[in-house]
């Protein structure tokens, strides 16, 4: 409406006193208020420009205030902002045929939702409905949402304060080659999927499992990247045994990786994929379950058990639309692919000058640089779920190059590189001059004892 | 963007291709399409209209497409269509700093999801961590949401197809005087609240409870109205065992009962109070948990263990924002409460000339009608969770009522009259008219054996 625009310290005074923020004390937060957003980069109320090199949450794929996703927004808004799920709509149906066209193999009916967690919870409940079985198979190192069934599926620390929440859930180790959970003889049969899947299944009875979920690339949980056969032969295991494959492909989805989908690297298809984030870059909440043509099929005669007010929201559908045309017409997955690896040779010549960088993992724009305290013995700069005085030098290094107009985001010892898939040479070129000064801060923890940096 | 408008054909041909429409079999639903919508009214593509008297999802408060909002909107996309939950933001904390304000009691500090669901689910596990305990008691007669923590909670059918989901729900029975489940004598212990409570938690064990959650009027699940003393029996349970109470207003809330909260009658605050739907009439997907001062000082020092990606996005906080001040500007909830009385004198009229009307609950906007074979057996038109045959005669009311212009909704045997609070007196008069109509149906299936309507 009308009113006059908020100063700086009237939004943080509002802020602090009644804003309750994810995943913190709102004691001494201390938000940073900001003003605005265009392209890759936002800014506070005192001029200081930052270059969001996560995308906010990994979600701002086209970058912020994009001229042609807002126009896309207000024509929608103009049009009909909301009509229920149950009636037939055009931007929903435009949508829904589009992921059908465009994701991979016979993907084909979609539901939408709000956001990743409660497309997973739809997922888990039609495959288990479709199977007539309870059990799903999810991973350790991973993040599905806060739901209670999709944070049931997390692996990640955050479940721990959830629990108990929703039963079945049996856990599968992950492809973590750098950190092999099995120690990595090779070929390692954790690392290479199925065979782990298939020791699991053994024990668990295969023909209670109604589904495996995984993320095709980790995301928040370190940016973890399959080996070649990884995806195949998880694939594989569960066609013997009748399970659903479900890819989470929230976060890897819509060009992130450098192809459409993450799983197209390797040409492995799900039986569901769930999206949102890079579906529509966040422009209005939405998320998505596309579904196989059996399952597709399995519905046209039995009852799909979900739903919520918003399942469908036109406005949401309607900039989702905008932005995969967007995505076309200016080639975004192709320019993540060539800023990727623009990323990935500079990321390359910083591990020659910092021997704190152990790993470097990544495709398109979605890279992770695992600093440790030794290349040889490995041991990571600061430890998993790290609180407190050991969390330091990981907050050392955002804090670092926050000051520096550089938005990182971290998950313990990985630091996550995941910037607009807009993004364009200069703006890759100035993080990669900042993260070269930041890294210092690693450096000065690295420990030679252990041997050279080799 | 600029594509050719589909035709009805294309749409039609699209959306029963590729959409999943909530709780349904896909097969043969032939779902409406719908072209436009303003007002109290929607249309489709054969230029049929329809009074839209539920709100679609009891959320269109204000009407579709109202010019204020819209306008809103529109100018929040041109300023910042999404910036993460970690950063301060002038329409998430002034939205914040409103329901503060409106909100009764001390209620305080807000959390905001995308929907009704995950806004319950942040409300449990935050009562939970809290109080240190687990137990939840809900109500038979409710729905909460289709996650897996808020469908747990919630007691109507569509729970079972979830099960097992959150461990830790307690069923308590509801004051649902109609048919007191108690058999309803004098004062009922069920019906009155505290003494039933009491009673479920002498064999819980009253300090494992965490919460207590209901619709003080409950909604899907055949607009309930409590007692006179009812929630603040239950508020004084709660009261003496540190039991936190949350109000789940998501579809109660905002002006739907004549009050801007439906506890406002009663004048109970909750600890926690939940809301969607009429926050912002659904414009942009959005839910809000709005806490207690004593757990907004609980939680500057502790953690709050929830997130999303779009928790407090921008474009749906500054439609809540345009949403309330709208309200207030043009008196909406004395509209909701003056309309109320018309419908509520119309249907008592009804209820003269249609013996299928065993009772007629309401207030404000916010209105069932439970129809009945007879008045003195209250045998239900149609049984508890009817399917098929047993469910025509409710479907054939509603189908009536759909050819004749007028959008209803029916829970079993109860239809609900809910429409925009913005309605004005020809269109209440309107949809009587037509109510007049197609009570005939349920007439039809009266019982006359069991004694003359009295
Ligand atoms: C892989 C993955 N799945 C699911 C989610 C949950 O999505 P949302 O926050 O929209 O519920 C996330 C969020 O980060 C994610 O990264
Ligand atoms: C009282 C109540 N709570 C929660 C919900 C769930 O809200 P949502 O569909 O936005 O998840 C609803 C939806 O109808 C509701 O009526």
């Amino acid at each position: 409406m009308n009113a006059v625009a908020w100063s700086k310290e009237e939004l943080v005074a509002a802020d602090s006193e009644f804003v309750i923020h994810s995943w913190s004390k709102q004691g001494g937060l201390n938000a940073r208020p900001i003003k605005g957003a265009e392209g890759s980069w936002f800014w506070d109320y005192d001029g200081n420009r930052f270059l969001d090199f996560q995308s906010q949450l990994v979600n701002s794929n086209l970058g912020h205030q994009h001229p042609k996703l807002v126009q896309a927004i207000k024509d929608q808004a103009d049009t009909m902002c909301y009509i229920g799920p149950g009636f037939a709509e055009e931007q929903r149906a435009r949508l829904a045929q589009k992921l059908a066209e465009i994701t991979p193999g016979d993907l084909k009916m979609s539901f939408f939702t709000t956001g990743g967690a409660a497309a997973n919870e739809n997922a888990i409940r039609l495959a288990r409905h479709v199977t007539g079985r309870n059990k799903i198979v999810a991973r350790y190192r991973s993040y599905h949402g806060a739901t209670a069934g999709a944070i049931a599926l997390t692996g990640d620390p955050r479940r721990w304060h959830a629990e108990p929440s929703m039963p079945g859930v049996v856990r599968m180790l992950d492809p973590y080659t750098y950190r092999c959970p099995a120690g990595h003889p090779s070929p390692c049969p954790v690392c290479s999927g199925g065979p782990h899947l298939e020791e699991i299944l053994q024990f668990e009875d295969p023909y209670s499992v109604a589904a495996v979920i995984l993320e095709p690339v980790t995301g928040t949980n370190g940016l973890i990247y399959p080996g070649e056969n990884y995806l195949r032969s998880i694939r594989e295991v569960c066609n013997k045994y009748g399970i659903i494959l479900i890819f989470d492909e929230v976060m890897a989805g819509f060009g992130r990786t450098g192809e459409l989908f993450a799983c197209d690297h390797w040409g492995v298809t799900p039986d569901i994929l769930i999206t949102a984030k890079g579906l529509n870059s966040g422009y209005v909440p939405l998320g998505a379950m596309t579904v196989s043509s059996k399952i597709s099929d399995w519905l046209q005669d039995n009852k799909f058990w979900g739903g919520l007010t918003y399942a469908g929201h036109p406005l949401a559908c309607a900039s989702a639309v905008a932005s995969l045309e967007i995505m076309e017409e200016e080639g975004v997955v192709d320019n993540a692919r060539r800023q990727g690896e623009r990323l990935g040779a500079g990321l390359a010549e910083l591990a020659k000058r910092h021997p704190s960088i152990g790993d470097i993992r990544g495709r398109g724009l979605f890279y992770g640089l695992e600093l440790v305290r030794n290349r040889d013995t490995r041991e990571p700069l600061v430890p998993f779920n790290a609180v407190g005085e050991a969390a330091k030098p990981m907050q050392e290094i955002n804090k670092a190059a926050m000051a520096k107009g550089l938005y990182l985001a971290s998950n313990f010892n990985v630091l996550r590189l995941t910037p607009p898939l807009v993004i364009n040479d200069e703006e890759i070129d100035l993080a990669l001059e900042t993260l070269d000064e930041v890294l210092d801060i690693a450096d000065v923890h690295y420990d030679t004892a252990g041997g050279p940096a080799s």
